[in-house]
């Protein structure tokens, strides 16, 4: 591609940071943001810029939070789900199947990516287990090598503690057809069967 | 999806407005700056914020401009390349194939989004291609079904006037194998077939 001016390259080069926005892509929506209304540029870069002032990770559970208070504290019960990304939290509570507290990890352990159990705040968990009086931990984690490994790390430091721990379901999505599923979910299915 | 805090919300909605990004892809970029230093943000914001008075369309060939000049319109030449966005002259301005002047539609005869011939600025060309002594207009549109009227069009509306009017070739992309190139491409390559 030929040189694009200055300041249309720089533009490229932080919209290339966004996650799956390649070169094209990238190309792409530069040129598309200078077909937008001057006002509605405005307001978007407006918005990017207040948005460390406005959207603050909450000190005690890691979720997001606006200025006055965390919806995600404000919630009562003895269950504490441990997820690993804030936006997670969103994601459990638009189900209405769980209403209890959350705890964000910020990750999951992958030595490939220099993220150790160090990193994840495991004693912060633990103090707020007993803290809390905690009953149940419902460990959220994604279905991958790293979930995996974060969940066996989680429970071999929990399990010394008097409460339940439990771990999402894995199985059949909804609206699947079995000869669609992958062998490795198929296998997960079965061996998490439940009586019917 | 749950219902995320007001800033986060707009956000989401501001990104929605790119091409090809639905309500995931935006919801993954916006928590995607979440994670970003705010110094980036406050960069990336103020690039966008600045993107009008930096990059302007250049009033005599619709390329993009900076504000000291415009880089197509500095060429000298009786040739004159007709296209329809300002992100194509960069793209044959990267081949070194073509070294003349640009001419910018800003868009395609399309009677389903209510683009008509004469939101082209047609007059505007025919006034330029006869100021500068024109002597060649090759023809640089897309090969869609609006590419192909509004090359059309211009050939009609040009053919009066004493210049060569040609149109970029039809064919066979470089490196692709004949038995995978779809069956409109390879009747056009063999209809533009040259001596050899």
């Amino acid at each position: 591609m030929s040189i694009y001016p200055p300041h249309l390259l720089k533009l490229i080069e932080c919209l290339k940071k966004l996650p799956g926005v390649g070169g094209k892509s990238a190309e792409r929506f530069a040129f598309h943001f200078l077909s937008w209304h001057p006002s509605h540029l405005q307001e978007f870069a407006a918005l990017l810029d207040k948005l460390p002032q406005e959207l603050i990770s909450c000190t005690t559970c890691g979720c997001l939070r606006d200025q006055t208070h965390c919806r995600f504290c404000n919630k009562e019960g003895k269950k504490l789900c441990v997820i690993a990304s804030a936006k997670d939290a969103f994601a459990i509570d638009a189900t209405h199947e769980y209403h209890g507290l959350y705890h964000v990890l910020g990750g999951l352990i992958s030595p490939m990516d220099d993220i150790g159990p160090e990193s994840l705040g495991i004693d912060q968990l633990l103090d707020r287990i007993q803290q809390n009086n905690i009953e149940e931990v419902i460990i959220a984690l994604d279905s991958t090598v790293e979930g995996d490994a974060t969940a066996l790390y989680l429970k071999s430091r929990l399990e010394t503690l008097p409460l339940k721990i439990s771990r999402l379901a894995f199985g059949i999505p909804m609206g699947s057809s079995i000869d669609y599923v992958d062998g490795g979910t198929l296998a997960r299915a079965f061996s998490g069967r439940a009586c019917f």
